[in-house]
């Protein structure tokens, strides 16, 4: 509980959207914030970073979602294999926005719910392990 | 693909709710299966067995409820400290209804968006690693 920032995002409860196929992932928050980095940032490393995770989980997290997908929602063809740069394909914004919109779209139907479901949450502590 | 439930579930997409606390899943898919399971199950030990888990990822999933919520939702204390029952308490019980209720109307608010965005989505080869 170091700083306001640490503190507001332990202690902010909210519901996210995961799309599952089968029992993987296909797309859910830390796949589409990692995409929106890329949007920003213009390549998967500054994207890792922008997003505290390895340079070889955002990696992997890209080309699970290349193949999760009827085609690839990364390029990553640009700039040659290490270091160089990576951009959505249309494809990849497509999903982004068609995520980014379900999400929002869910969460505002529960709005009303998860308010009152909040009342059942604990207080975190400092941070115990996630799911 | 040894048979068609298994093939099915391979190739269902569907839109799931989690419902973090800061990083953490207080509530999702998972835990929220668990909860149904211990219901219908009367103990840890055979929810985990329905669930395809070991009785130890089980309970540590149980723990960290119990951790996240105003008070336990699950009881533990029936039958001692091993192969004992288990049963919601009243809290978990209020909290695996509110969770379904919210999940379902997610779900509904979303259904003819997820129609669309299963179109992106590629029928997967056998089955991928998960995130």
């Amino acid at each position: 509980m170091k700083s306001t920032p640490t503190l507001r995002s332990a202690l902010t409860a909210r519901p996210r959207l995961r799309v599952l196929m089968g029992e993987s992932t296909a797309i859910g928050p830390g796949k589409a914030a990692l995409l929106e980095s890329i949007v920003r940032h213009g390549s998967i490393s500054a994207a890792a970073r922008a997003n505290g995770m390895s340079y070889r989980r955002a990696w992997n997290l890209v080309d699970a979602m290349n193949k999760s997908f009827v085609a690839p929602l990364v390029d990553t063809s640009a700039g040659g294999a290490h270091g160089g740069g990576a951009r959505l394909t249309d494809l990849g914004r497509e999903v982004l926005v068609a995520y980014q919109h379900m999400e929002t779209k869910a969460a505002r139907a529960v709005a009303r719910e998860f308010k009152a479901f909040e009342r059942f949450l604990a207080v975190p502590e400092a941070s115990h392990a996630g799911d």
